[in-house]
């Protein structure tokens, strides 16, 4: 396929649009891949419908070639299946609901697991039919609170959704590493930067969790490496070092002070370091310092639960963590009046001993283990203890991950140390379970005939984002710079030389390269100077240009690598050339 | 590909789902390509999934050909345009209109216009850039009142639509016949028998607009074929032949008649042929009698204005034919307030006399010509006038298509005469003209630099409907019948002889035709009898099947043609022939 300039609808930008933040977001709209509709909804022009078309292109031959089928949902249905399930309330605002000609209530999916499971109860029935994964790519929508960055958190987009369906662990195992592979592959071939974080399985229990995220500076989530090996997890699913237990036998008594000026953690060490407190023979330090975050923890039905959380003084608590170590629980800050109707709880000196004298549940930190020695509150204003150890001072019903991640905390073993980047979540593969085959009762005849509920996986790609994501990872400040896998058009042909000749072999080179299936670019435009096509060259970002410019006349062509090296090649050449490179 | 209906994602049925009418819908269900979800939405299963795209292709294919460019807007849309076009009132119930968690309106593109024209503001601006053709192959929404059978009329559905945008009428004429012809080869290549349809323009005024009707019976709509030549047209775009103009010296003069018992057209007949009534020299008919139909024409912003439409007595009136002649006004039938506030007009004996005598307007049928002489009302109760004759004793403000078509009517010159057939709409191309550019206030600078309004086409394939209208036209009571190029796949291979040795050249052939680029469906179910893998393969229309048989040990295969022969061929020879015919 041939595209000239002269004719493509198109329209570059010189500017910014004011709207823009990030750098996919502006270079995609100054380059015409796509336009703002609304907050979060984008029509795709078409330099960017072709690049969104070979990225789900490459999404449909892995997801093919693993074995999956392919089929798709609508986007519009009804409020029943999504009641069954309680997400028509859960999903809360950012679920569009809207209502039909009788009143009847529908949506616009954001997820489809309750249509991919009723329809394989409606057409399957015995374990011979499985396993079976499916999938589709298809346009979900989210009411996103704050739809950003142009296509890399829209309200309208493209997504690969699909499920794995199969009789036992061991098999959903099996369809999990096949995802693995396949999302690797996928994600490969289009020369993203990525990491697959381990996460946490959440509402779900125990089973296998991974994200793919792109490394970005722009990205949302934050993730950590190790500094050796290849350790990568979310900051939720990171687990703490425990701390080393050390002897209880021979440690001071717990002592308690008068502490006047004391209110913060800070004020607090430099109060112990004027007392010229030593903890282990070393001079005291924060991380002596113990605070007692008060929560309510509130599992599903039942009455919310005071808690306390005992975390080193040099942390903050990382409320995402603490909830993702709380689910299916929900978690929240202890009220002014929780603290009212407790009178024992002394705002700002709260410490383990009042909670254990009132029955109140304490989880700890890993890093808070027996034979520590904490300085900590005294449960009475302006007080605090120093020496208090634990197992022997107090005992923590359980240990809880709420605590934040620090650059430079010890990686798991043996892989040094952990750092903190930021990237933008690509794929997710989980092992769901039994939640939605549960929900909707499918029963499924066994070898033995019995029945038996199948179990799932749940996987996706952000299709759409994908586009942003390399503009994101591949741009510099001239312009987009696609991989030849998915860029609109590989290779970009531009006339710079006004002598008819130059035209003549630019068609020639043009119509050669279509004939040997390569789709090209051309740059015909004949009123345009040969400074702006090289910049629209750059915007575009098409990986290689070839120039019939001012060389021409002494039959050399440039052959422009985008982001690279530019090459002079014979004219009788540059067909050879290319087709060497791309053919 | 080799998909292998052991593992297929499919579960062909043997009844036919209780809500289905149609044979399309019927079948599509039953052989597994698509599911209900909701009243009109639809999921597809793999099978239907394939054909589907592979229509997309066929449009897509040929849309580029024509050299249109492919975008994609999005179907969740901010009400802001549609208010300007006055649609988002105007599409009523029709629409699916919901809010945001800011309460902003949106709703569900039904159509783009809006999109399209706006785009093209955004990025244009010189004549330079025009003609463009702009198409997107998207899903639509539209609550329709009654969704029917099955894909036929969703309310999630994918169409093709494109607009031509142009700067002369002249350019605008040559988008549309590029379209006319794109439209003749997908519909050909899909081998779908269809009829191009004269169409109304409706309220934007005299320019070209035709229908590609499928030709079916379970079609909604009418329309005309000529018995000679190829003219067709919607019923509410034909053109009456109009009737021949008579001297008018020399007919007798009109006289009145107490009528007491022809209170209908047929009563009145009967009492003329009594009264041995004669029209030009031979015994009245039905056709020489002339009923006024009294109606009520609105144009926008005016009163309802008061007019009689004379018919001749042996048709009714068509609403839809007259619906369409008085656009874009309204037009609804007089009240009994109507005839209570004017009590001239006698009910059931209104005659053009009165009409005249009160200006009323009055537009008549165009077979009421000068010299024609007619039985009608005497504008009193039980009379009626005889020889009262056009053009003497009245004479028509003008005429008007309001009577019904009827089977044998006179085509258009030297084209015999009309057959009425039913129809499923498939496409439709039409003139627009400026009404979105000029609502949109798109000026473009034209080559002496002044400011000039494009004008645009608009054009439209129902792409998912084709998938139906296909299993319409081409099943029998077996099952579907798909044309090779948008057969989910070509071919269909059946082991149905339990011999290991059949099942391997079964096997061999597959991987033969798959390397060969054929993708085939192959049934490999190993417990499956040969009478349930029959009709299987004819329930899902495969075109061709080939099948290893009792004969396999003869060395004989046979190559079933879907609706066709079966041919025995030597196992030895079946690749060849395979191939000779798809490859």
């Amino acid at each position: 396929m041939i595209t000239r300039l002269s004719t493509l609808f198109l329209r570059t930008l010189r500017e910014d649009p004011a709207d823009a933040e990030v750098p996919s977001h502006k270079l995609l709209v100054r380059a015409g891949y796509i336009r703002r509709v609304a907050p979060g909804v984008y029509s795709w022009l078409p330099l960017g419908l072709r690049t969104l078309k070979k990225i789900e292109n490459v999404v449909r031959e892995e997801m093919d070639r693993m074995g999956a089928q392919e089929l798709s949902f609508p986007a519009l249905l009804p409020r029943e299946p999504y009641q069954t399930t309680n997400r028509w309330t859960e999903y809360g605002d950012a679920l569009f609901r809207l209502k039909d000609r009788k009143s009847a209530d529908y949506l616009l999916g954001p997820t489809h697991e309750e249509l991919f499971t009723l329809t394989v109860k409606d057409l399957y029935s015995s374990y011979k039919d499985f396993p079976v994964i499916l999938y589709q790519i298809q346009t979900k929508y989210r009411d996103e609170e704050r739809p950003r960055a142009g296509i890399l958190r829209g309200r309208e987009f493209v997504m690969k959704d699909s499920y794995s369906f199969d009789m036992s662990d061991a098999g959903l195992d099996e369809s999990y590493a096949k995802h693995r592979v396949a999302y690797q592959r996928v994600f490969d071939r289009l020369g993203v930067n990525y990491a697959i974080c381990q996460a946490t399985s959440g509402a779900m229990g125990g089973s296998a969790s991974e994200e793919f995220l792109a490394i970005s500076p722009t990205g949302e989530d934050t993730f950590v490496r190790s500094t050796e090996g290849n350790y990568a997890a979310n900051v939720e699913a990171v687990v703490t070092q425990p701390g080393t237990p050390r002897p209880i036998d021979g440690q001071p008594e717990a002592q308690e002070y008068e502490t006047p000026d004391a209110e913060t953690m800070d004020t607090l060490l430099a109060w112990a370091r004027s007392q010229n407190i030593h903890v282990d023979g070393r001079p005291v330090e924060l991380s002596d310092t113990l605070k007692c975050l008060m929560v309510k923890i509130t599992e599903s039905g039942k009455e919310p639960q005071l808690t306390g959380i005992l975390l080193p003084g040099d942390r903050e608590a990382d409320m995402k963590r603490l909830e993702a170590a709380c689910e299916p629980a929900t978690v929240e800050l202890a009220s002014e009046e929780d603290f009212a109707a407790n009178p024992f709880l002394v705002k700002g000196y709260v410490g383990p001993r009042a909670l254990a004298d009132h029955d109140i549940t304490v989880l700890a930190d890993p890093r808070v283990v027996p034979g520590t020695s904490w300085i900590t509150g005294a449960d009475k204003k302006n007080h605090h203890i120093v020496g208090l150890v634990c197992g022997r001072d107090f005992q923590p019903d359980g240990t809880i991950e709420a605590a934040e991640i620090k650059e430079g905390d010890p990686a798991p073993e043996g892989m040094g140390t952990l750092t903190l980047e930021r990237g933008i979540e690509i794929g997710h593969i989980f092992q769901l379970g039994r939640k939605y085959t549960e929900a909707f009762d499918v029963q499924i005849l066994d070898e033995n005939g019995k029945r038996s509920v199948p179990t799932m996986g749940s996987y996706g790609i952000g299709v759409s984002r994908l586009v942003a994501v390399l503009a994101e990872q591949r741009h510099d400040d001239k312009g987009l710079n696609w991989p030849v896998e998915v860029a609109p058009y590989p290779v970009h042909v531009v006339v710079a030389n006004k002598d008819s000749a130059a035209t003549e072999a630019a068609e020639q080179l043009v119509a050669d390269l279509d004939a040997a299936g390569i789709d090209v670019l051309y740059d015909d435009r004949p009123k345009v100077s040969p400074g702006v096509k090289f910049k629209d060259a750059e915007l575009l970002g098409m990986p290689y240009t070839v120039v019939f410019g001012r060389r021409y006349g002494d039959g050399v062509v440039e052959l422009r690598e985008r982001g690279g090296e530019t090459t002079e090649i014979s004219a009788a050449e540059i067909t050879a050339a290319v087709l060497d490179i791309l053919g």
